[in-house]
């Protein structure tokens, strides 16, 4: 049975303020979201973030800890205390740090506060990967093959899961994300060593020894939904990005639309998509993440967040996707049907890390000198400037490099054009590495899937 | 009897090099367009723009002469020079300069090269306006009443046509632009005065005593059609554009959509310009320029060439303008029908002019700092950096700053959130000056004319 929506708790709830518990681009791009819709921002920072641009540019802004995230954007009790200083009436989290934590945004609210996000229930059921397949399996959306409960001890029970499934299987932590916590099994006779090694890793890395199995897909692609839902009972999906330039299970490049899949195929996943979205109550904005071979989609997780990635969708859709969330949390109606929704041209993203394009090791400094691209069809999103120090605490990511044009080979070109434009001195970054990528045949053809950009590292650094 | 078309010209004919005959912001975007097309560039400049950065970025870079425009941009023979020693096929002309001389266009073409926009003859009928008219008039385009013929000299028929259309009326050189070569008439005992000094300034300024009448309207707005043809007899027009924010002729703001205007109004005038295209046989890129007044529409001159504000309509259309100029140069059909064409949401752009805010006097100097906005919906085409130079010696636009959003009044929020962000040290910018106009209820309200800025800055001095 479908679970019951949950009442609408936000309908009538209204805020002047909204707090920002994160840092970097994100902290740039929701303020000036907020300031669009005519709302307060208080920005927050740790002790290395003090300089922060968009500090300046808040209403308020307050340092709430020390650098290590753990004692500031991970400080739940510092960013309410803060919140309840500044009469902020809502909390947006951003991506990462506080973002998939139900126990916050439980918290939040518990305070009085609007938490910009779904509610923590969907953020709970969606944050377990055994509970979030029940529900997906529920809506009709399509999944990997697999039991939707976690494994059980028995061997001979496991044994038989696993057969029934067909090698090879992977091992997944209930808990885990981001590439951790799973083990691939090529054949029966690793199957119980793997399963053990997992299990110790989910009970060390994520508190809870849950596992289930899967079967192994081997050259799947990321493909992904993005949805935006309100609290009355209205979803829309705003189309599909592939995802599946990975390294180390981070995603490097990204694109939308999907390239070469018919939308026949594609079209019944985003409309599965957005039952599960009403059947499970689910509020503001979204992503399913699937992994899709030979011609067949698997549904892997739900991100119950704002995205890196959202731009791709913002340009090719013409849809703000951080006022959407925005005002969904506001309780307004969604002002737009699926029939309004009409994606256009193509839109690739860069993700501009703070690193050396070798050895990926993060680079950190002041930006002595900065040139960011201008022009047509060219976005950037990004906190930084010339005189910026690069902070060795955080995430590398320090500005996103989006372009849009009529068709995929006209984005490429672009964006060839756009990495070539920029110029970032002072510390290194990731951009010769982009670069030689965008002149990469296969990835010109559609040609890969998610190991296709460890391959071609490898063959990279071979030659 | 509407003109034959011309011969397709161009049918057939290749280039890989395009000369950029234009500095600035244009040249930067004009070398953008045709890298991502796949063809070589030539930049050139003068003495005063040595350190111009697409210079470093063109295929070729050739200082051609001195500071002066005359010696350099304006000079025919160095730019054909420098096309032939560096084997360019081709010649885009930018906006201003050489763009709208058909002796030069002539030139180029004689010379084996294509010109890059219509041929000598559309642009020698467009630019003198009674021969515009008559085009116009045939067409079946809406013109301002008064003959499509220029003035007797005999001052009884002249008092007939002036009764005629009935006071105010106004008298225009031929060949005048820009607002040079007009005067306003509003009784007819000034009537034999005004022509006698228009036409002298006619006859220095233009090199031509040919003048026309027209009616006057009080308090038009501005509305301009852009459209784009190939040389195969397709054309088709991108939406309309409002550019009644002028100060001294000059555009300061403009907007597509044109707000507030009905599409049963606009649309068969749109059509019209395209029939017009159709009928002299116009290649490339155009725009029919009119004054709107009273639901009625009065073309007023066609530009035959690229504009300055032809980004509003390119984030609105999603049409690459620059890009289809040079395709239809090349002989490629263009590949969009009137069907194609859907304009989405609305946008506005602000020229960023190096002159002081209050008195709009030239600023010259060195920038000493500069952050661009950046961001969703936001464009900017530029081609300064910290550390260049805006020298004395041309127009003073800097920067285009483009934003684009769902709706009018987002997209000014948008822009005033832009242009919060936009910081430049070291020369004097008019952006305290669009920050304020950006605030003004009127403008807000979509309710100005071409007079509105004028009458807003009399307004403000006083204050």
């Amino acid at each position: 049975m479908p679970e019951m929506p949950e009442q609408s708790a936000t309908a009538g709830r209204r805020f002047d303020t909204v707090l920002i518990a994160n840092r970097g681009e994100i902290a740039a791009r929701i303020e000036r979201a907020c300031r669009e819709l005519g709302l307060k921002t208080v920005a927050i920072c740790s002790e290395a973030d003090r300089d922060a641009p968009y500090g300046s540019t808040a209403d308020s802004f307050l340092c709430i800890g020390p650098s290590s995230a753990a004692r500031s954007y991970l400080n739940q009790d510092a960013i309410l205390l803060a919140a309840r200083l500044t009469g902020a009436g809502a909390i947006h989290p951003g991506y990462g740090f506080l973002s998939e934590n139900a126990a916050f945004a439980d918290a939040v609210e518990k305070a009085g506060l609007i938490f910009i996000g779904p509610s923590a229930s969907s953020i709970a059921t969606m944050g377990d990967k055994i509970s979030a397949k029940r529900a997906m399996m529920a809506a009709g959306v399509p999944c990997v093959p697999g039991p939707d409960t976690s494994l059980p001890d028995d061997p001979t029970s496991v044994e038989r899961i696993a057969l029934e499934i067909g090698y090879p299987v992977i091992i997944k932590a209930a808990g885990g994300g981001g590439g951790r916590g799973m083990r691939v099994v090529p054949k029966s006779d690793q199957l119980h060593e793997a399963i053990a090694l997992t299990r110790e890793e989910a009970r060390k890395a994520f508190g809870s020894p849950s596992l289930y199995m899967e079967k192994f897909l081997q050259h799947p692609r990321h493909i992904e939904m993005q949805v935006v839902c309100d609290d009355h009972g209205n979803a829309v999906w705003l189309g599909h990005r592939d995802c599946s330039m990975q390294r180390r299970h981070q995603k490097v490049v990204e694109e939308a639309p999907a390239p070469g899949i018919a939308a026949d195929i594609i079209q019944p996943v985003g409309e599965a998509c957005v039952q599960a979205c009403l059947q499970i109550g689910y509020r503001g904005v979204g992503t399913f993440e699937f992994l899709y071979e030979d011609g067949a989609f698997y549904f892997i997780e739900m991100n119950t967040r704002l995205q890196v990635e959202h731009p791709v969708t913002e340009v090719t859709s013409g849809l703000d996707i951080v006022q959407a969330q925005i005002e969904a949390a506001q309780g307004h109606v969604l002002n737009l049907t699926q029939g309004d929704v009409t994606c256009k041209g193509h839109s690739f993203e860069c993700r501009i890390n703070a690193e050396d394009p070798d050895t990926f090791l993060p680079s950190a400094g002041v930006i002595t000198h900065l040139v960011l691209p201008q022009g047509p069809g060219i976005r950037v999103d990004t906190h930084i400037h010339t005189g910026y120090t690069v902070s060795p605490y955080y995430d590398s990511l320090i500005a996103k490099l989006i372009v849009h044009a009529p068709t995929r080979a006209e984005a490429m070109a672009r964006m060839c054009d756009a990495l070539a434009g920029t110029e970032i001195e002072g510390i290194a970054t990731n951009i010769p590495f982009l670069r030689s990528l965008f002149e990469d045949h296969a990835f010109a053809r559609g040609e890969t899937d998610i190991h296709y950009l460890e391959h071609w590292l490898k063959l990279r650094r071979a030659a």
